[in-house]
């Protein structure tokens, strides 16, 4: 059995949608057991019976918009994030499911269930939306503004582990985003990161990566520092949002355009959705001595099914222990 | 009279496509002199008659591909863009045009124009497509990697001055791209350049940007390193380029896409066209000693004589004497 926490207050639409999401995902794999963190009243609205799931009652939640998360994840022990993660720290689950606030998942990672020994940094990692047949990873987003090559190697570790366990691909492609496609461009940093990689037997390594192929290049995790990949993400989001806009307008502009979006609307849906978040699997934090995956805070049921199903594969793939066996240590 | 150099060698189409943007310019400004740097022959052959236009034979040209253009600029003075720089160096001309390869031409201008005194380094400053009524600048994309913060706070300056006497925007107003819109957020770097932006009365500061209102902002001016402001630039082509073929496969997935696609042919067109580099205009060096703006390679007559518009106006708003005015100077 496979025994995940699922923080059941977390994201915009909790707890109705979380719950709903363990219903789907209890159903789907017969060897999941989850315990729901949060209002068991209101859990229970919710929830379908099933011998494998339980509730913990947790008396309150993170707020989605909380300015001082360090403050009330230090503070409020009845936090239901607290009290999910406490269970993973504990060892009573083998990992966690949130859609709780983006920092606050963060700083409980590192809080609670505390960084892998030796590991310095904690990396955000989202999967990207596939395109041209594939799913990359992009890290880290998770704004580590201060970073060493050593620390950016362990995340290329910790990635090719999970991409080949979670994601399924045989010898994850590592691609070091960077501002020229040449060895030797890029920052001080870079020129590090890029001779570790080059070195580690167990990378796959293919050189330096311009984000122009971000969504098109054959590597399957694409890896630079927290501040750079936060930019890279927001930059895609809002670059898809003002091509949306465009093509609306564009479309609106004449007769012709209003008729062909009759005969397109379902094409035009399929394409909206490329991006949409629901569609895309949640991001994993790296670095914790437990799996942990973030849920999108708009998840809705099925997209927090998936988040807990990639939770499930990372625990499968015992991703944590083969991590730990592959850490180069820093000497510091 | 505005007298502009002219590298009529420089980008994928030259010279044809250089020269008759040459043309086009001539004819819609009358207060235009140009002067054209190449091949005589070859420039002949598409140059209409004007008493505005000179040639000045050229033997070579930077090849697009070039692969050491500080060895090639230093070493062979027969190159035109060389010829068309050395002509601003010696105040003859008062700005250069040219579409050759990026780092060739920041190249160029560092060791022919040079460095306006006290400004420690030369940003490339793209414009971004319009979107929602507003063309914004990015800066640094020419991926200065190592900079301190009063160079961003003169980069700043200077796009402010530009803006203002290029874009025709009163007080423009200047966002710092970064992780979070908080104040506070951000590098040690970013943290210093924000307080320096915030005390600076010439500059009209809006704080905080995230790159996921990169097109959409109120700002007129985005300022990041140049690392960042590469990567941002080229994600940003990466995302319309995989959203341009994504849509493309959904709407041929079905009949109804292909029917659709008949009638809104035109308006796919013009969205495609948004993006479209001849209809963005080029990007500006900041910080040499004289107005050179940068056309995209790939660009035709149109876009070309976008580009000399741009320098003209760079010219005519006395952008260089007035930020050498402005100047804060570095203590080193």
């Amino acid at each position: 059995m496979i025994k995940l926490a699922i923080d059941a207050m977390g994201g915009d639409f909790a707890p109705k949608e979380i719950v709903k999401g363990v219903n789907i995902a209890l159903k789907q794999f017969s060897d999941l057991e989850l315990v729901l963190f949060g209002d068991e009243n209101e859990i229970k609205k919710y929830l379908e019976a099933n011998d494998r799931v339980k509730i913990v009652h947790a008396e309150s939640k993170l707020d989605m918009g909380e300015k001082d998360p360090v403050r009330a994840i230090r503070t409020n022990k009845e936090l239901s994030i607290v009290k999910a993660f406490k269970s993973v720290a504990d060892g009573e689950c083998s990992g966690a499911v949130t859609a709780g606030p983006t920092q606050g998942v963060i700083v409980a990672s590192h809080l609670i269930i505390r960084r892998i020994k030796g590991m310095k940094r904690v990396a955000l990692c989202p999967e990207l939306p596939m395109f041209a047949g594939k799913k990359r990873l992009l890290l880290d987003v998770g704004a580590n503004t201060e970073i060493k090559s050593l620390h950016m190697l362990q995340q290329a570790q910790f990635a090719s582990i999970y991409a080949s366990k979670v994601l399924g691909v045989e010898k994850p492609l590592v691609g070091l985003l960077n501002i020229g496609t040449e060895p030797g461009k890029g920052r001080e940093l870079d020129l590090e990161v890029y001779e570790l990689l080059t070195q580690d037997p167990n990378i796959n390594f293919y050189g330096n990566v311009e984000p122009k192929e971000l969504l098109t290049t054959e590597c399957d995790i694409l890896i630079t520092d927290g501040f750079s990949g936060n930019l890279v993400m927001k930059t895609m989001e809002g670059t898809a949002k003002a091509l949306g806009m465009a093509l609306k307008e564009e479309i609106s502009k004449t007769l012709g355009g209003k008729i062909g979006y009759l005969f397109m609307k379902k094409n035009l849906a399929n394409f909206k959705n490329r991006l949409n978040p629901n569609e895309i699997g949640g991001a994993v934090i790296f670095g914790v001595d437990g799996v942990v995956v973030k849920a999108h805070g708009s998840s809705n049921a099925y997209a927090f099914s998936q988040a807990i199903k990639q939770a499930r594969l990372a625990v499968k793939g015992d991703i944590i222990n083969k991590m730990k066996e592959n850490l180069v240590l820093d000497n510091e």
